[in-house]
């Protein structure tokens, strides 16, 4: 799996901007996207004490939200924005840890652009900490040219 | 695997009230549990707008909380509130239709109850229409007695 | 999910001979269907001592070449012998206790037929044993008529 | 996740043989470990034409007791032979593309080793061919010490 730095067919900004405007659960939780390149992506999950659980640590739907989110921007760093409605068709997660109280890291990738699906890996951290929290494979269905 | 009715070890206004005063994001989302037999759950996610991504349909996140929510519900009426602090170990989610802007009804089910781990499904649908939305199975891991 | 008992698209006899004649791995295992109407299937894999593992129980691989089959099967009794380059696309499988020496059944279901995917389930039986041994989701690409 | 080259706990020799007196199935597909450091493995499925399927690429089942098979040798280099009966509680692949006829290589990682829990993926490939056929996440439990 080659490392490509090509770049992304959709900006930082423009991808934000989609977050604000068409993804108000994502902006509510402060959802954004700090890195990307083509197929790779960086996003994070800023600390709120509404994202702790019993036991103190972070719920797992907000790194569920967090991961999809990722693997959204994965998808559209791909396809562009003309193809926004992709939609998840299988998403899996496994939790490796219970992440404390801190921002959730998400660094996304492409694993394998089809034209009708896409497929990725999104790998979970506790910021400033190596080891994973959650990693998760989703696969996106791309909307096709009309 | 037999439907049984047993009585659940927690009761629904005890899991709303865990709702309320530990799962800060799933009380936001308005998430409820409606019905709760050992093993058996009913949930749901109220509509509003903030569910809605591009196209119009409810987000993939908005469904994985309610799912989550509604497997940990399914959890505790097998083992009692004194281990609330079971955490999903994996989620698979299948996203089978784009949901209209309505209810999402979630039915929750225990497969398996393992020392250690109990496994479910749990099947989503857009209230007042026959066919699922989502499905999804997961695997909590239980605290252990000490 | 209603329970239909339509007539399914392919016959026993006919999936056997695909079997027998096509899925040379299957045939060797000795997988067979055992009862079939629309979208749902039985299936089993005969014991035999080249399915054990270390512990003297069932392999993991045993089962899933099972839970494919029995899901292959499903597919094609909802779309016909025509479209037997169905593939799976994903499939998920989540082991519940270690099957003894013995044949597993494999209980399989359409749970959404959509143009282009095929979602469903398939439960693991030790025969005999009223408990499941593992539980599967898969979906399957359906070839599009030319 | 570092890239660790520390010594496997158990060695390719070892492994193998395990193969050839334990499990069957494996060796009588030819299964095989090519290398292996604690934590990382690659695994080779000789092509032979019992692997086709209709359409006259790999069958799935084929691909998944690779992955299967390369992940207990992940796991098995992490925690030596007297654990040998680990076993694998979810498996999760997606196929990403059919494979031809022709040998599929298996490169599985260990992504978190806990105690009771080992988590990792593996990426299958066609031999030659730069892009994955297929992408699979696995958990093991590990057996404890009496």
């Amino acid at each position: 799996m080659q490392q490509k730095t090509e770049e992304s067919r959709i900006s930082i900004a423009e991808f934000n901007a989609i977050t604000a405007s068409a993804l108000p659960l994502a902006h509510a939780l402060g959802l954004r996207v700090e890195k990307m390149t083509a197929g790779h992506v960086t996003a994070r999950l800023p600390y709120d004490k509404q994202h702790l659980r019993p036991g103190g640590t972070i719920a797992g739907p907000s790194m569920m939200g967090l991961a999809d989110y990722a693997m959204y921007a994965v998808v559209l760093s791909m396809v562009g924005r003309a193809r926004a409605e992709a939609v998840t068709v299988n998403l899996n997660i496994n939790f490796l840890s219970r992440p404390e109280p801190r921002d959730i890291l998400a660094e996304g990738r492409i694993v394998k652009l089809g034209k009708r699906l896409a497929f990725g890996e999104v790998t979970l951290y506790s910021e400033g900490k190596p080891d994973p929290v959650a990693h998760v494979t989703a696969s996106y269905s791309i909307p096709q040219e009309k």
